[in-house]
Formats: C-alpha cells, sequence, structure tokens
C-alpha cells in the first residue's frame, strides 16, 4: 500500500494500485490475471489492513487497529536490553537461526505459559512469525480447498483472509455471553458429519474474544475440550489477551484442560511486551508440530534472531510482569473511559460487550444501521473503527462495529467515541425523516442507500473488501 | 527441532521427532495424518534445515549452511544503532508497521537496488519477512496444484520445500558456464507448450547461483528476458548475492533489462547485513505486488518494524558500501582458500565451479560416489556440506555437493576441506577394491550399498528428506 493510498479515494482499483498510466505493464493487466492461482479469486484483503493504511493520516483518530500502546515501553530499557545483546549475542542476533526458534526463546514461552497455568515442555514449541503466522502455518498443514474450519461469529477479522487463502469453507458458531454456544457448535457437527464434512479445526479465541470481547465460561471450556475428544477433532485455541485480564479470575486455558492431544495452542508476544518484533508461537501435537515445522522452512526459513534475541534478554531481567501489570493498569483505565463515552454519546438502541480484559468492545447499533457505511461518514470526521462484516465470512455483523482501547489515550478515547455517536446520531435522525420511524426494519434499505449515495461512503465495502450484506436474522450472536 | 536432534541419529522417525513413549498423543499418530492436509504429502523439510540442527554441536565444521559472517559486523555499531532507534523510534520499532513495509526501509531498498543499476520507485516495493517469503508468496498467488515451475539445475535446495509445498510440478533446465542454458529452456517451453502447462514462473538466480556459483552471461540474460515477453512468462529473478562480486564486471539485472513488466525481482538484506533480522524485498509487476500484499497479510501481517527501524539507521549512516566492502574482501579471500585447499585435497577427477561472487562453490565427484552416503561419513568426521541431491526435485546430484566458503575462518575452511577430501580418497580407494578399478560406472551401486552397511550412512537420505538417485545422465548439468 503506498503512503497516501486513503487519498485515492475508494472509486479505483483499490488503496493499493497507485494509477501510472504511462507503466507499460498496464497493459497486461488482464494477462496477469490469467496466470493467478485459484485461491486468488477467494483471497481477501484484510479489512484491518487497509484501515491501517487509511488511519495513517495524523489527524484520524483510530479506534480500530488492535494496537498495544508500545509508547509504555521505556525506550531507556530498549537501548540497554540493546546494548546487552551487542555485548553478549550480537553475531547470533544478526545470524540465521533454527527453524523451531532459539532455545533461550522458547525457555521464556514456556514462562509466559506457566504464567497462564499451562505447563508446556520446550520441545513442544515453534516460534513463529508472530501469532499470524501459526494460523497460517495451522491452513497449510490441515486444510485442503473445500475443507471446513469451523470459527466464532464473530470471529477475529484477520483470520478471515489467512482462511480465505486456503479455499476453507468457514462455518460460524454463535457467541453468547459465555463464549461459543458449544450446544449449536454440536448441532453443527452432527450435521457437517452427516455430510461427510467434518472439520478439519475448531478455532476458538477463549479470552476477551476478538472482536467480541466475551470469554468463554469454564463449563463451556471443559464441554468444549470434551467434544473435541469424543469427536478426535483439533481445536486452534488463540490466546493472545489471556494475561491482559482487568477483573476476575483467569479461566484454565482449552490446551491445560485437554494436555495436548487435541488443542494447538497460539501464543504471541505482541500484546504483552510488542508486536513489531513479530515473535508468536504455537504449541501442538508433535505430529502436527512437526509438518508446522516442515511448512515454514519453506515460508521464512526462521523467524528473526534478532528480535527472538531481543525477547530472551528481555525476559532475563525478570521484569516482564511488572511491565504486564503497567499494561494492565493502563488499558483497565482505557476502557473504563471507553464505556463511560459509550454510555454518554451511543443512542439508547446500542448494546456492547463489557470485556473483563483484552483490547476491544463489540457494540451493535440499531439493525437498520450499516457500519460499513457509517464508517466512510466516521472517516469523514477523522474517526476509524472496525465494521462488524470485516469478522463474518457471510456479510452479518453489518450493524456492529469494534472498537480498541488500548491504542490510544483517555481524551482521545472520549473524543473519538463522541464523533462515532454523532454521525450514528445523525443517522439515525436521517432515517427517521426518511421512514417517520426509527424502527422498521423493512426500510433499512432506503437508509443504506441514502448512506450510499455519499461520495465519501460509495464503495467503501469494496475498499476495505468486505462481503456482501448477509441475512439480519443472527445480527446479534455476540453481546 | 530439538538441539540435541543430531544426536538420535538416523534410525527413528526424523530428527525433529523426541520419542516420548508416556505421551497419549502419540497413539493419535495415525489419526492427526487423516487430517493433513494434501499438500503435506509432498512438503519437503529443506535438507540444508535438518544440517543446520546437525551441524549446531561446535566441533562440527560446517560448509553447508549458506551464512554470511556476522561476527563481522561491529558490536559497537549494533548498539550505536539501537541506541538511535530508541531515542527517535522506539514506539513504532515495537508497534505493528503497514504490510507493504516501512516507507523509511523501502528507500533503503530503492538505493540497494540503485547500486545494482536498477531503478525502481518505492510503490513497487513489497517488504518480506527474508527472501524466503518472496518465493513463497509468489508461489501463493501464481501456482496451483500441478502448475510447472521452471528452475536451474541445479537449484537453491531451499526454493525446493517452497515450491513443493504448492504442490508444483518443477521442471529443470541444465546450466553451462553461462548460467541457464536459454536454448534448452525454449525446446522445454516448447514441450510445454505443446502439453498445454505453460509455466507459472521460470525461477532463476542469475549472479553467483545458489548452489552451482556460476553466473549468467549478458546474451543469456538479454536472450532469457525477450523469451519471457516472447511468450508473456513471468520470471523470478533471485538475487540475494549481487553485490557480493569479488572480481568481473557486474552485469544488469533481469529487471532492469526487462523494465518490470516480466520479471519479479526478489532482493535481501540477508547477505549484505543480516540474516537474522529477516527482511527482504519483492518488486513486481504492480497487479502481482497487489496480490502479493494480500497474501502477506493472511501470512504475518507484516515484517518486523523493529529490524525494518534497524536497517533504515544502519542506512542513514551512510557506511553501508563500506562494510559490503569489508565483506567483499573476506569472502574473496576464503573463495580462494577454498580453491586452494579444493586443488590440495580433492582427487584428481573431482571437478569445482569458479565463482566471481556469492558463497558458494558446487563440486562434482567421480560418478560412483554418492555424496549424500559421503555426507554420513563426512559427519563422523566432523564436517558436514549440503549433498547435491538437495538441489534437484528428482534424485540427480547425486555426485554433486555445495561447499560454503563465507560462514568460516580460512584456517577452518581449509581443515573441513581436508576432511571432506581423506573420506573422498578412503571411499575412492573402497572402490577400487571391490571392483578393481576406479572408473566403472556400471558398478557404482556397489560402492554405494557398501556405503549404507555403513551405520552412520543408513538412512541419512531419510533424516534430510532428500529424493531418491535418479537417472545419472544428467548429473553433470552445471559445472
Amino acid at each position: 500500500m503506498s503512503p497516501d493510498a486513503g487519498s485515492h479515494g475508494p472509486g479505483g482499483e483499490g488503496p493499493r494500485v497507485t494509477p501510472r498510466a504511462s507503466r507499460p505493464a498496464a497493459r497486461h493487466l488482464e494477462r496477469y490475471a490469467d496466470l493467478f492461482a485459484t485461491r486468488t479469486k477467494v483471497m481477501k484483503s484484510s479489512a484491518m489492513r487497509d484501515l491501517m493504511a487509511i488511519t495513517e493520516r495524523p489527524e484520524v483518530i483510530s479506534l480500530a487497529g488492535g494496537l498495544p500502546d508500545t509508547s509504555t515501553f521505556p525506550a531507556e530499557n530498549f537501548a540497554a536490553i540493546m546494548a546487552r545483546v551487542a555485548v553478549d549475542d550480537c553475531a547470533r542476533a544478526l545470524q540465521y537461526g533454527p527453524t523451531e526458534g532459539i532455545a533461550a526463546t522458547k525457555s521464556c514461552i514456556v514462562e509466559v505459559m506457566a504464567a497462564e497455568g499451562t505447563h508446556v515442555d520446550a520441545d513442544e514449541i515453534l516460534v513463529t512469525t508472530g501469532g499470524q503466522q501459526v494460523i497460517d502455518l495451522v491452513c497449510k498443514v490441515l486444510v485442503d480447498p473445500g475443507d471446513v474450519i469451523v470459527a466464532e461469529a464473530p470471529t477475529y477479522p484477520g483470520a478471515v483472509p489467512a482462511f480465505s487463502a486456503y479455499q476453507a469453507d468457514v462455518v460460524q458458531i454463535a457467541m453468547d455471553g459465555d463464549g461459543m454456544r458449544v450446544d449449536l457448535l454440536e448441532e453443527t457437527l452432527d450435521r457437517l458429519d452427516a455430510e461427510g464434512r467434518a472439520p478439519k479445526f475448531i478455532y476458538t479465541i477463549p479470552n476477551f474474544q476478538n472482536p467480541a470481547g466475551v470469554t468463554m465460561s469454564l463449563p463451556r471450556r471443559k464441554r468444549l475440550v470434551e467434544v473435541a475428544r469424543e469427536r478426535e477433532l483439533l481445536i486452534l485455541e488463540d490466546n493472545p489477551y489471556g494475561l491482559l485480564r482487568y477483573e476476575g479470575d483467569p479461566l484454565p486455558t482449552l490446551r491445560s484442560l485437554d494436555g495436548g492431544d487435541f488443542v494447538i495452542y497460539l501464543g504471541t508476544f505482541s500484546k504483552i511486551l510488542s508486536p513489531g518484533i513479530r515473535i508468536g508461537w504455537a504449541v501442538a501435537p508433535r505430529p502436527v508440530l512437526d509438518k508446522m515445522n516442515t511448512g515454514k522452512q519453506g515460508v521464512d526459513l526462521c523467524s528473526s534472531s534478532l528480535t527472538q534475541v531481543f525477547v530472551a534478554t528481555y525476559f532475563a531481567q525478570a521484569r516482564w510482569q511488572d511491565y504486564l501489570e503497567t499494561l494492565r493498569e493502563l488499558y483497565r483505565r482505557r476502557r473504563d473511559v471507553m464505556f463511560e463515552a459509550l454510555e454518554e454519546h451511543l443512542p439508547a438502541e446500542a448494546t456492547w460487550t463489557k470485556p473483563q480484559g483484552g483490547l476491544f468492545i463489540w457494540a451493535t447499533l440499531p439493525e437498520f444501521l450499516d457500519t460499513t457505511d457509517l464508517l466512510a461518514r466516521a472517516l469523514s470526521r477523522n474517526v476509524a473503527f472496525v465494521p462488524g462484516r470485516a469478522a463474518y465470512v457471510d456479510g452479518r455483523g453489518g450493524s456492529s462495529l469494534r472498537l480498541n482501547f488500548s491504542g490510544v489515550d483517555e481524551a482521545t478515547i472520549r473524543e473519538g467515541v463522541r464523533r462515532i455517536g454523532a454521525v450514528v446520531s445523525e443517522q439515525i435522525a436521517l432515517y427517521g425523516t426518511l421512514t417517520g420511524s426509527g424502527r422498521d426494519d423493512d426500510l433499512a434499505r432506503p437508509a443504506a442507500t441514502a448512506a450510499a449515495d455519499d461520495g465519501d461512503a460509495a464503495g467503501l465495502a469494496d475498499v476495505l473488501h468486505l462481503p456482501p450484506p448477509g441475512p439480519a436474522r443472527e445480527r446479534r450472536d455476540a453481546r
């Protein structure tokens, strides 16, 4: 994406294509198209990534990303760690490392897992290039085109492009305040079994789910692990935020409940240290881990030795839990400020989740509002969020939005939510004007059409590569 | 891979599987097997990666890896760069970045490309997680199962696992001292055309080819670019070593000859700065680059901001060409030492390439010697190389080996080559004893069988995931 992608507007070929009439290559656009692999026909761009380019404009308040506040990491400690690396480990930091990861870094991972109440051995770990690579590698070793992946509804918007690149058929299971509805999961598994289409894995984010913010209850966790064992199904447990709990008691990981037979665990340093180091990890049953290692060899040989050594040197200071506590206090306050701002600025018809941790709140507006259209209007007021449809594969989620509270300070959260609230109120008023009512769902389309007439709104769904609107009936799966 | 993988010997389940009788998961090995994607049936582990675990033992002299000598990078400069990053850019270094790469890093890439005599614009660049990721992403956007990729014979051993993960049909074209035989390429393209199987791309390493060490001549380059244009075929130009030229004049990149319509260019900082930072790049026709960006979003979101900022800060010192000159002088001497040692220690029947740059020499032994078996014997003498079969998809290359001269000092090169020479001489003598002759190719198998009777040699091909021996007729494609 070019840095100025946002300025091209939504009417062109998408934000990553800068028109250059003089390039002879432009003549061959169609020819290249013939060369592309079948998977590219369904490969999706990430709405979040596209938004990231748009929200690079400094005047935009972004509540869209899943960014930790890396300005909280003391620059002098960064320099101290790197000075230590220079003295002790410079040549190794700059060299290739083993595909499975550097031993000292795997020891840090064992320590983080222990803090999650989960015992793992170092040789059960594959160090990866961020948690995202775990999702990619799990798909690489398990998913053939057309294979079923079960995920939550809504699910992590960044998983959708990973799944689509493997031409998976993603089936989403509704959540409630206790997380994935395992009863609905079992019904779905029965149906899929009857069709001879057992899923390759069940993808879940049990803690402070992205985007819904809900946490899977202990009975649900136990039942989910039982279901996987009974049916001999693999689970991919994505747990980036488990240690970012602001209230309530920690719950055991699925990995610890299962013991490691059916659970592939995804962890990452992104939210407890830094996403810029791109270091995550997988803990998996050994035959699966072995294949993932082979896959990683072809993909990027090994993850950065420099950033792995940075992690190991940082953990050797034995103060990582202190920094984590700093983050927890900071994000807890920001979350509470966002709760207050939502109370103040969103209309009475709006609802939102009350996460006990993590980075995100999921808000749901009256059904006649489409948050993809709303985003275009919000961007014109210099505020951004992730529209709910990015978290579904089938166009649902159109009246919901994901709000991040970790990336900006309290005053900015208040101002951002105020701007969103203003746009929402205007649209509700416009809807009332057009229909004489604020409640008639059958008339939702005229409101959406009115929004689409706006130059800023036209085609934003295309720019963000969102699926078309789907049936409204399940729009409030998550609350 | 567990750090002690090498000690398990070749008779077990492979170097990455540590037997643990107590694990219940072991019972489910077959069940997991049913879950694996079709691609895993042909996914290959990298012989180099497996060797890397084996050669971690400090007593082993490894001429196997493609390791630059990172101990040459001044530790005090590393610390100075990172201190500067801490002051100027700490929060950004620790944060997510744009998928396409940080602008300041792309400017460095423009500068490196200019030093290669090639003009590119920053918005034609995708920053990647090492050069390896370019190969993976090009396959992701172009290759369906069964699609043809054309490569050189021999080819980069690390590309073989990348291609196999996409179930590509790799067709290898012989080289001579002027690089890929473009006349043979055209014959092959005619044949493939007749079969309706035009390749998705032609993969070539024009400079100091890995593993063969040969450089494509200017007439060949011009003709290759013409062939691609005439037939509207894409080329993947892999150029990690172009700036590591020790003699002779630089030749233009295929990208500069073509102008960017049909050439995808792969570059990397691995060999001119550090592989541990995992920063490479692609320059590609815009529609291809766009798809690669989408693919990267699903794969790892973005490459490390920290290491990208490290690159930018290093380049801001404006001394990168000085360091490059240091590397060139060092590696030139090491190459010359290896030439001398090969003259001294290899038998008269052996031949080897005389690369003008890069990291590798490709040696070819009498045909009755199998270098995979020879490696097992060499490892027992604590010296390692890459057996030639790792550079072919069809079992050819069995009498050749790749030797790296950049990773260890001159005395170690001499000692390593001496040990290899001793093993080769022994095997030639053994062959003479068994056959009464050192020259009868039809009797090559008994020698190989004798080698396989040795405990160290048994099954090493399995451990290294090498293809079975193939027809001998084209074993000397590269010289």
